[in-house]
């Protein structure tokens, strides 16, 4: 079967084509074809060697992959032949708290991912697909979607209650999906107005230009009269969240995901303490989370927002097209 | 002033016409100008002398009022003349645990009520009415909506969660509006078409009719895969909740609040046990609950369902109406 | 390899003993040696056929045991050669909510259990041992002491809080125990002054006699100033629930575990309304309860009340004596 | 009555003594005659103006104290002339969650303080001592010791988790003092072998002294077998943080309160992302939690550990010695 892998080293040019046999399902073991794969920020980052760097070659990248079940292992009850599945990120955290253990079973990092024409995984390492979800819609979920309903919905938010979201990635427009299910007002900020203006048509009440209001704090302040948002989706790390900090309000909720703006900064703790803020760190989710997120997207017959479409061959030009950061939603390749 | 008192016992007819002193607001409290009273069914206990026989007499019954605040006393800070306000049920429970003492604080029953021109309240008794409200549907609030957003929204429940009612008083209305605010699913029954009708038409996605389907609790896990509802907002009491053990699924949970069925009943305490499902028992809510479902009141613009509206010469006529049974939502006096 | 199965029917004579090949550790699973068993009131219930009719014959019963690995099949990881271990209730349930699925997984019911001289279970299916038990007072832990420990520490006990518990039986002492190391007052009520007496050496700060005080939810009531206790450890279900309701303070718990004096009778929801008491189903728990309850047990050196020993052969004898109700703690079985 | 205030300006030399006229309860009020008050660093921060600069001038400063109650004001119910009482921090925040407006009622800061013969505070913002306390003692809880118990004990810790404390200042050794009334393992760190010892005394399981042990989380992950802490009681800020980071385990929690090594420093979010840790800013805490503090320390018969009393014409000897650093627990001044 065909893959793509980073054998030799890092780098977009060193993620290349390659031949592996084809898997045979285990014990437990489920073979799945897969149809669809979707980039997340991270993959880009495994592939340039700079999200870890003592990452084991050769590996095939990417988490996210959807696809259909076409043969089962021994013991397999869980799913069966023909079952429309996607991976869970981290094929150890079915349910309850992340461990150390968990975190290290990552796919396309810790283990082999989903851009290859056939992955074997365990029977509790995939969840059914809504119906109503293409294939491509289906492999934008595991990573970017469970983390938004991570950061949004388990965090207890309710509804009434205002979210201030960061650009137009993959996981902030989750977030915004999710929170208006919610019933929760969502303040998106981006750097252009044409992305702010599909984040309204997606349900945002407001949108904040943070290059010509560079002091989006401020507004997000204003626009919930002075009292500050429930909670934000903290994509930009080092960067933003010392303003992110001033946008919550007392007792409010800072869901820190991503450091696009970088891992190092001056960051003051001391606002924190004062305001009685939560700062909680969300690394995926677990199975159960993935499960739950489902339902509602089925419930509701919710589609993910996805930007563009690649071919298998073009794994390359996706993650050059994300590095470019002119999408709006996801990056999606099709096999 | 003017007011209907329990002068000198219990029942319908001994609900009468008074005069008592226009009151002044003192240290901490407001005065407010009653402009609507809505009824609830503890009322209908109260003036019968079911509720709690030892209530001191004479009493100003009637728990839900809105109004507007016409005078404050010294150091009065959260809120000033012309305030649309409603007093909050237990006029003790601001935030937090509820106690035994905040318990015994609750308007008329162990204190004065609202069936008045007017009444003083301290200034932490009340909460600004959503501006959107009419007198009439802000009066709907301090017992129906808050105890059904404590039933529902601060269980916990997610979008993509499926929670079921009983019948359409006003609790049960609330709590199929704010659950679908929340993206919840209702499953609701009644035992009358027409208002099975109505109740989809308010978002419900399907309807029990439980005279013909008196096994409502097979037809809810039926229509949810099997598995059974998140949550029963049990208004019936020892004769529904066997029943809604049934439908609830591992796991879940019902939100005890009414006893319309009876007090006592055989209940088989098994399989909550061995469902692991929680029982909690709801008491309308506190005041930072109020707060906070006004917020999404306001958000949403959402209008509490008003059945009927009496003046207040008819204050008896409300309770015989609500005594019919016929009503849908809720049934308000009108000063 | 020895057992002792139901055969042919339920009770306590037909258990018998019996031979059965000796097991193999398939892919991702492991062979545990046997060294002890425990009994729970449940396992008396199966024997006897009350606890479940429909359990498929034969069946060997006992859900709790503990062991050496002795061997290990393909792909095990998790434990090897050599571990003492003891397994969980439900072999599927790891962490998490408990799903239906999971509850249909239980050792000695819905599987075969541990009265057996070696199990093979999944290598999830198991947890390692605290080193400074004994294998006698390692095979007490899966139910009942994960039972008291879901029931009183995951419930949110906090240091300075009262419990109150129900007899002396595994669950209840258990519960005392755990109670103790959180900084956690009991009232221990008891039939017997004896025992009553060991339970006060175990660190009850006081017994309250349930023949001689049958009121004893008002002596609860006293003890703590009117208030009433925050937690009831409830296992005698239909029987005694009133009183619990009657015990606990406003915005209490009532954690429902066992039936002991019957699955019927009449219970008034009312007080649950009113004082806004949770009431929550118990059954067991999960494997990350289990370790989370094996790391305290480590630290704090605990050992569990163990009021006799049998031979495995006196396994019938070992349910006698239960019945006989004459028990301080558990009853082991050892091998 | 003789005060010390703030008069002309912020440092030591300008906390002067003063005269106020005796105050007089008003509504709602009671008056307290001050026995006892403790130093908290930052009421060494108010008095050198380093804590916020737009305090208004004059100002009584510290804001915790005990006293007895010495007269009551009309309407006045929850307490009566003769109870011994503290003050709470903030007095306006009294259960649930913190709001903006609560956060601006803490005493000696936003209003006059404790440092003062007498004061009136509102019935609401004090709370009856545990009796078995000197005046000494009761004067160290309202700031310290209800920080520590918000910062462990209200975060959900259970018996058999380790906890990591930073110096022995009066947050530290409450830390201490409360996990090990839950059963929780502490691990102190200290820069002096001195003072871990005593922290050994008081029932910290293991010292680590971070001068001569720099790499202090290092120790605290091989002193949980390579796992972490669950919480670390994080009081020095951006100074600690990353440490701290390191430390904890994958999925635990950091009490953020102090920012003793200074509020700007460089942070890496990226730790707290990838292991899913929760940092949660702590302002002292609610009435209703020094309450459930005050049950445990009454229960356990707990004393807090008081360094060294000061007469009150030595106020400024008393922050001078804070100052030094060499105290091991609460600096108290008496009246």
């Amino acid at each position: 079967m065909k893959v793509f892998e980073l054998r030799d080293g890092f780098g977009l040019d060193a993620l290349v084509p390659g031949e592996r046999p084809d898997p045979v399902p285990g014990t437990g073991q489920v073979l799945v074809k897969v149809k669809a794969v979707s980039v997340n920020y991270r993959d880009l980052l495994v592939v340039k060697g700079l999200y870890n760097p003592r990452l084991a070659l050769p590996l095939v990248p990417f988490s996210d992959g959807a696809g259909e079940v076409v043969a089962v292992g021994p013991g397999v009850s869980r799913v069966k032949t023909g079952d429309r599945v996607a991976g869970i990120f981290m094929q150890g955290w079915l349910a309850g708290e992340l461990t150390e253990a968990m975190a290290g079973t990552a796919l396309g990092g810790a283990i082999d991912g989903m851009l290859a024409e056939c992955v074997t995984l365990h029977e509790d390492g995939v969840v059914p697909l809504p119906e109503h979800l293409s294939w491509e819609e289906g492999a934008t979920l595991p990573c970017a979607a469970v983390t938004a309903w991570h950061a949004v919905i388990e965090q207890g938010v309710r509804p009434g209650d205002t979210i201030l979201t960061q650009g137009t990635g993959g996981v902030s427009l989750f977030a915004l999906q999710f929170a208006r299910l919610a019933g929760v007002r969502v303040l998106a900020t981006s750097r252009s107005d044409g992305k702010l203006e599909r984040a309204l048509q997606l349900g945002a009440s407001e949108g904040i230009n943070s290059t010509t209001t560079p002091e989006w704090d401020r507004t997000a302040r204003e626009r919930t009269g002075g009292r500050g948002v429930d909670l934000v989706v903290e994509v930009g790390g080092a960067g933003t969240l010392p303003r992110s900090l001033r946008a919550v309000r007392t007792g409010g909720c800072i869901s820190l995901i991503g450091v696009l703006t970088g891992t190092t900064g001056e960051v003051n703790p001391l606002p924190a303490v004062m305001k009685g803020i939560r700062v909680q760190g969300i690394f995926v989710g677990s199975r159960e989370m993935f499960e739950r997120m489902n339902r509602a997207i089925a419930l509701h017959g919710l589609h993910p927002v996805v930007d563009r479409v690649f071919p298998f061959a073009e794994a390359r030009e996706a993650l050059r097209y994300m590095e470019g950061g002119a999408h709006f939603g996801k990056i999606v390749i099709t096999l």
